[in-house]
C-alpha cells in the first residue's frame, strides 16, 4: 500500500456529516462542480443516466442513478485487498445526471454521449456511467472512445451480464438493453477479438442467439464454464493477452444471482454471488481501464437495498482496480 | 393570481432533466451555493437535520431529509387554490443539511442552530427545517427567533401534531422528541398565549399530560373537538387574534392518519386526512410566517412512500401561505 | 374524569423497559399467570385464538395475535375523550392464547370456548378475544353466554364488518369465518332482535345475501347509509333501545377501508376511516358490555404496519368503552 | 332489484374453483374466446393495454392490467345500492390485453384500437380498456368513437382524475399520459362542452395549466370544490345536462389519494376516499355508458395491494352503473 | 442441439405480445383447451393446485400457482447447456388449476387426482403439478402412478427439500404438507429402495426424524453431505442405479436457502444456491421422468419475488431434463 | 447421539400451540421466571438487549429481540450433524429483556451488566445475549467474565463481524457499535492473544483501521482469505491452540453476506453463506464457550424476514456448540 498521501477527493467530515446526512452524491465525491482547483482535472467522473426507454421487460432502472447514490453513502475510500486508497490516487466526482430523452433510446444516447464527452479533461477525465437500463452503455462506450484516440479497432472490452446484449433488433428498434453491444461492434467502438462476456445464462429464445458473439469472436464464458473452473483459466488468459491494452468494464448487475440483485429488470437465476464477482474483479486487478458502466439497477424490486448497495459496492471496486493499475 | 414574472428561483429544464433526473434537491430548488447573485439572498432556505436520537419508540427519522429530497421531485410551483408561484415570489433553496451530533441531542441542536443562524441573509432568508425527529425543532425555533429580532414574549405558534410534545423529561433527559415545545416555552422563544396545537389525540399516559398546555394558555384543539366542527371556529379565531404577527409553523407528519402517514415513529390512529390538513393549512393562507419545520418522517416504516410524498407536499403548502402572505 | 387512584394493572416501568422493550404482551399487560394477588381475579382477559382455518379467501390470520401484542406496545392507559384510566379502573392481563386445531375449525371452536371458560374468575373476568379469522368468534360468544349466566334469549350485539357472516355454509362446512353470527343465532347465544350490524358493503354473490339477517330481525347499518347520516340516528336509537343490557361486541378489521387496514384477508374498498369508527364506538360509551372479540388482522399484508396498529388502538378503545360504564 | 333471472356471465363455481385457484381473467368473467354461444354476443368486453411508455415520472403500469385481473378475483356480482346483478343482466368478458409496441405510443394506439375494434359486435359490445398509462385512453376512445356510430360533436365525458391530461406536448411528443384528452377532444371523439373532469388538484407547473380545459367548455371540478360542496352540485348539473346521451368514462386511479391508491406513476396528495368516489359515481348510476376506461395503476409501487383492489372495484363500479340504466 | 424443428408449443407473438402482456399462463403455454389440434395430446400438463390446508406453519401456498404463472413469463424455450429447446421437442401446456376442497387435505387431493387423471393423454401426457404446500404432491404422484402403468413395486423418486416429509401424523392429521411421501410409500406409489432425498437439514424435533426414511431404504444425502463433495458421488450412484426407471421428482423449494427462496412456509437456513440446485438438477439430464411437482412457494413473503421467479426456471429446468431424455 | 432423556427444558406442547401460537419467547423457551424448580438453575439464559443508541449508520436494532423471538418459532430441539439434543442437555429459558437507556450506550452497558450478573446461578448459567447493535457486547462480555471467575487474562474470544469492532472513538464517543472489543481488550475482559476475528472485508476508511486488533495480536482471517481457503486453516489451528480454555463467541449478523441478512445496519456486500457460517461454527463443535452474544439485526430492513430467521438460527447452533462440549 502506498504510504499516506495527500487526499486528492474531498470527503464530507464524517464527524459533521454522518454517512446519513446530506444531499447524496456517488460514494459522498464531491459534485463536480464543487471540486477545487488544486483537484482539477477530476481523474474519473461518475454520472448518472437515468434511463430504461430501451427495456424489453421491467422499467424503472430510471431510478438507478438516485438510489445507488443513496447506498453508496457507507462507501470508504480504502480497499484493504488491493492495498489502494482512491481518494489518494485519484481526483474524484460525482457529475450530475446526464441530459435525457425519455421517449427516444437513440436521442438519449446522443444526448448523453455529448454530456460525457463535455466531462473534465477528455485527456484525463475517466468516465463512470450509471444506469438507467443497459442501452445507456453505448454512449459513454461512444464518449470513451472518442476520447481516447478513437483507437480504430475498438476498445478492449470486460463484459459482466447473464445476457449477451447482441440482439439486433427488439419490436423493430436497433437502440435497446438488448442491443448496446451489437451496435458497439458494428461502429467498431469495441473490439470483438478482446472482448470478453461472462456471466452468460438463463433461457434462451433460440440457439442461435450466442451466434453473433461468436461469430465476431467474443469469449463467452457462461455462469456454467466459470462455475466449473474452466472460466478462471479463460479470463486469466484474456487478462494475460489484453496485457496493457485500455479496456472497457461493462457491468450489467444481473450478472449476480437474483438473490444477490432483486432490483433488477429482467433478472436470471442461477448466477454470481457478490463474493464471486469480487473475485473475478480483483482478478483484473492491473488491467488498465478507459471507461466503465453499472446498469440495469431497479429500485422498487429492491425492498432491502441491497442491489442498489452492491452496485455502490462494484463502483468502489471498479474505481480501486483503476487505483491498482495507477499504482503500479 | 399575480401575472407572470421572471422567476426567482432557477429550476432544472425539465426537458433534459425529467423529474427523475439528477441529484435530488428539496423540490428541485437550487443548492444554496448555486444560487445565481441575481436571485441572493434566497427569500427561504429549506435545510435537512437528519437526526433521530430523541426518539422514544422507533428511531429512523434520521433519513427522513434524504427521503423526502427524494419525494419532492414531483413538485411544481404553482398553488392552484392559493393563487401564487412560489417560483416567481421566491427565491428558494436547498441549504443542505445542518452538522449533526448522532450522539447527543443537546449537541446537535446547538450545532443545528448554529448553521441555521448562518444561512442567507439573516434579515431576509427564512428557515424551513426538514427533520429528522420533533427535538430539532427546536433549533430552527431559536435560529428563527434570534433572527426575527429575538422578540421578547416569544414567536406565535400554530403547532400541527398528535402529540404536545410538552413533556418534562424522558429517561431523565430533558433534550427530546417529547420536549422540544416545553423548552421553547420555558426559553421564551414561543409565547404560550398565542399558540396552538391542533390534531392531538391517543391513549396518553395520564390525564395530567395536558396540564402543562393549558396552565400555560396554549390553545389544544384535539383531532376529536377538530372532527365535531368546534375546532375549525377556534382556529379562525386563533388567526384572527394573531393578526399579523409572525408565527412558526410546527408540523409533525404524525398530525395526519398512519393510512396517510404510516412513516412516522409513534404513529397514531383516528387523525387528519391529507385533505384535512390541507383545507387547515389554507384556513391560514394570509399568516406572517417566521419560519417552520416538518419532522417525524421515518423512510423505513413507509414501504409505498406515501409519507415523504406527503411531507414534500406539506413544504409546497408552507411556501405557499408564505407567498400568498408576501403576495398580498 | 376520575381523580388519580392507585393503579389495578401493572405496567412495565418505561423508564427501564422503553415500549421497544421485553416480551411483547398485549398493551403491555402482564400475562395472567403473573397478575399480582391484590389485582386478582382480572376485570378482563385478553387472549388470542391464532386460528385462520376459517377462510375463504386469503389465510394468514393465524399471525394475527403476535402482530397486534407487538403493535400494542405503544398503548397508554389514559382515553382523553372518555376522561378513563383503564389501568386504574380496571385489571387487566394477557392471557396467552387459545389452544388451536389447526386442521379444524369446528374443534379449535371448542378448544378455544374451553379455555375462555376457565380464565379468572367466570363472574367478573370479562373476555376479549383477537383472531384469527372471524370464525373463532363463536368460540368467545358462547364462552361469554355461558359465563354471563346463558341468557334464554342470548346477549344483545354490536356488530361491526364488511360482512354480515351469516352464511349458511362455504364448502360445505358450517363452521367457518363467514358463519359465525348464523351459527350463533341459532344456538340462541345472541338475540337477533337486539342486534346491529353496522359498516355492510361491497360486491355480494346474490340479492338474498342479506335475508337471513333481515328475516331474523337483525338491523342491518350499510357503510352508505352511514355514510348519508341516516345510519347514525339508527345507532343512537338501537343504543337507547339496548339500555344497560349487556352487550358483545364483534370487531372484524375490515370494517374499516384497506386504506386503514390493508392487512386483512377478504378486504372491501370503501369503508370507515379509523377516526369515523373510533367516533362510531364512543357513541356506545355507557354500553354495558359483556365480552367482544377483534379479528381478520392478517400481518403479511400489512407492510407498513397500520392495521395491526389500528386492531391495537381497538382493543383500547373497547376497554374504554367498558371503563366508562364502570366508572359511571 | 330485478327478480332471479339466468345468468348471462359463466362465472367458475366457488365450490370447485375458490377465488384463488384458477388463470386470473377480469372479475373471474370468461376469456372472450371461451363465451359460449348463448352468451354471444358479449356486452362488454374488458382488455387490457398493458403499455407504460407514455408516462413522465414513474413507470410500471404496463404490469397493471396482470395486477389487476388478481385483484379482481374476490368481486362478486351483485351491486346492493344499486339493485344489480351484473352477471345477470350482462355477458361478460375478459377479451385479453391488446398488442402493444412498447417503444412507441402511437403505435400502440393505433395497435390497440384496431384489437378494440374488432372485439364482439361492434353495434351491441362496449369497451373497457384496463391501463397502462393514461395515453391508451385514446385508443378506446376512439374505438368506442367509431363502433357508437361516430357521432360529429364527439362523446360526452366524465373524466376523474387528479390532473387534467390536455398538455400540448411533452419532452416534443403529442402522444403520451398527459395528452390523451387534448387528442380526443382535437379529434372531435369527445364533446369539450359535454365533458366534465373532477378531482383537479395538486401542484402546477404554470396557472396557465387550466387553460385549454376552460376554453374549450370543459366543466372542471378541483377536488377542493367537490369538498367545499360546490362540486357535487354542478356534478349533478353536468348529469341533468347529460340526459341520456351515450358518456365516456375515464378513471384515472391517481383521482384518490395516495393513502387509497398509493400504486400509481404520478400520486397526488389530498384526493377523494374510496368511499367519495363511489358515491360520485353512484350519482351516475342511470347514465348511459358508452365505453370506459380504468388507468394508471403501477403494481410495483402498491406493496399492499390496495390500489388494485381498488381498481378492480372501480371495474365493478362501471359495469353496474352501466347496468343500473340497462335495467331501468 | 436438434437442428431447428417446426414448434410442437404455440408460443404468443412477443412482438405483439410482449412477456408483461397477456392473461398469464405458466411460461407463456397455451391453455390446454386451446391447444391446436396437431399439437394435441400434450406432452407434458403443467397445473396447479392452489391448496395450502396442509401446512403446519405459515400458510399462503394457495397463491403460489398465480405467482409463479406471472413470474415465468420471462422464461424462453431454449436450454444452453442442455442443448434443448422445449418448444420444439414438446407440446407443453397449462390446464389450469385442479379443483380445490379448501377445508380438506384428503377431499383436495382425492379432487385433484381425479382432475389430473383425465388431462390430455393419459399414455402419453405427464404431469407436472405446482402447489400449493407439499401435501399436493400425493395428488399428483398417485395420477402418475396410475398413467404410467401402476408399478408394482411404486415409481422411482428424487426427492429435493430441506424436510423429509415422512411424519406419520400432525395434530392428529394422516394428511398435511410433513407426510406426503409416508403416503405414498405406504401406498407403494414410490418405491423407497429407489428413492433419495437431497437438500435435508435444519433442527429436528427428534433423532428419530430420519428413521423411516432410512429404515425403509430412503438414500437421504443431507445438505452438509452434499456440501462435503460426498453427496454428489451417492446422487451419480443413484441416477446410475436407476438406470432408465421412470422416475418422479418432487421439487419442495425450501430446499434452496432462504436467500434465493424467502417465499416459504417453514423455511430452513443454510441450504442449496439457486446454482447448485440448477448443478444437481442437470446431473439428472438424461433421466426418463414419470412426472414431477414444485411446491411450496408463498408469494406473500417474496416481496422481491425472487422465490416465484426461481419456482418459474425450476420448472424451466425439469421439462428441459425430460426433453434432454427424449432428444437422446 | 445421547439416548432419549428426560428434557431439561419444558417446551409448549405443539399440539395445542402450534408454533404460530402463544406468547413468542426465544425458542420457545420457558420465561426464566416460569421454569420449574427442577430444571433450575437454567444452564443458559437468553436475554434481549434492544439498544441502538451506539449505531453510525441505521438505527432500529432496538427491535432485534422482539423479531428473533418471533423467527426463532420453527426452532425445534435436536441438530443432527451434531448429535445433540439442546433440550435434554441443557435447561434453556428467555430471561427477558435487560433494563435499557435508550439515551445513553454507557448508562446502557452498565444497567445490562447488572441485569445480567444476577440471571440465574452465576457459577452455572451462562449468557446469551441478543442484540441491539454490538456495542451491547461489552455488558455481555464483562458479565460473562465475572461470573467465570474473572480471569486475569481475559477470555478468549471468537468473533465473527464484517468489521472489527476497535475504533478508538466515534464522534467523541467510547461506547459505541464500532468499539466494543477495543473496550473489552483495554479493560482485560478478552485477551486479544487467544482471539480470532473472521469475516472481515469492506471498504475502510484508512490503512490503519486493521492496525490495533494487528498490534495487539487479534488473528484477523479477512473473508477473502477464508474463501482462497487459507483461512480454514487458521481457524483450526486457533481452536487447537485454545484448546479447552473458555471462550467468548460475539456474532455480528453482518458477517454474512447481505443477500443472506439484509436486515442489518452497515451491511456489507462479499460475505458468507449462511451454510459458510453454519460450517465455520461446526469446526468449533468441541469448544468450551463461556458466553456469546448476536447483534446488529435490524428488522425494519429486512421484509422477507430472512435476517432474523437466520439469527433464530445461529442462537441454536450456538447452544448446540455449548451442548456438543457438555456432550462430550
Amino acid at each position: 500500500m502506498a504510504e499516506k498521501k495527500e487526499p486528492r477527493t474531498t470527503l464530507p467530515d464524517v464527524r459533521e456529516h454522518p454517512r446519513f446526512a446530506g444531499v447524496a452524491t456517488f460514494c459522498r465525491f464531491p459534485l463536480i462542480e464543487s471540486v477545487v482547483p488544486g483537484h482539477q482535472p477530476v481523474d474519473w467522473a461518475i454520472y448518472g443516466v437515468p434511463f430504461d426507454g430501451g427495456v424489453t421487460y421491467r422499467p424503472g432502472a430510471r431510478f438507478g442513478p438516485r438510489a445507488i447514490r443513496d447506498a453508496s453513502q457507507y462507501i470508504k475510500p480504502v480497499h484493504l485487498e488491493l492495498g489502494v486508497n482512491i481518494a489518494e490516487i485519484f481526483s474524484l466526482a460525482d457529475a450530475g445526471d446526464a441530459p435525457i430523452k425519455p421517449y427516444s433510446c437513440k436521442d438519449t444516447i446522443d444526448a448523453a454521449c455529448g454530456f460525457a464527452l463535455a466531462l473534465g479533461d477528455p485527456a484525463i477525465t475517466k468516465l463512470l456511467a450509471v444506469g438507467g437500463d443497459h442501452s445507456i452503455a453505448y454512449a459513454n462506450i461512444k464518449a470513451t472512445w472518442q476520447r481516447r484516440g478513437r483507437p480504430k479497432r475498438g476498445l478492449a472490452m470486460l463484459h459482466l451480464d447473464a445476457h449477451l446484449d447482441t440482439v439486433e433488433s427488439v419490436w423493430g428498434e436497433k437502440w435497446g438493453h438488448a442491443s448496446p453491444l451489437i451496435r458497439a461492434i458494428e461502429d467498431s467502438l469495441i473490439d470483438p477479438s478482446r472482448m470478453l462476456s461472462a456471466g452468460i445464462r438463463g433461457p434462451h429464445n433460440a440457439t442461435a442467439d450466442l451466434d453473433f458473439a461468436r461469430d465476431h469472436g467474443v469469449e463467452v464464458v457462461t455462469y456454467d464454464q466459470w462455475r466449473s473452473g474452466e472460466g478462471t483459466a479463460r479470463l486469466d488468459a484474456f487478462k494475460k493477452r489484453l496485457g496493457d491494452d485500455e479496456v472497457y468494464l461493462s457491468f450489467d448487475i444481473d450478472c449476480v444471482d437474483p438473490a444477490y440483485a432483486p432490483g433488477t429488470g429482467t433478472p436470471s437465476c442461477g448466477g454470481f454471488t457478490s463474493a464471486d464477482i469480487f473475485a473475478l474483479l480483483r482478478r483484473f486487478a492491473s488491467v488498465n481501464l478507459a471507461g466503465a458502466d453499472i446498469v440495469e439497477v431497479l429500485p422498487d424490486r429492491d425492498p432491502s437495498g441491497v442491489t442498489a448497495l452492491l452496485a455502490s459496492h462494484i463502483i468502489f471496486e471498479i474505481l480501486c482496480l483503476a487505483a491498482a493499475h495507477s499504482n503500479r
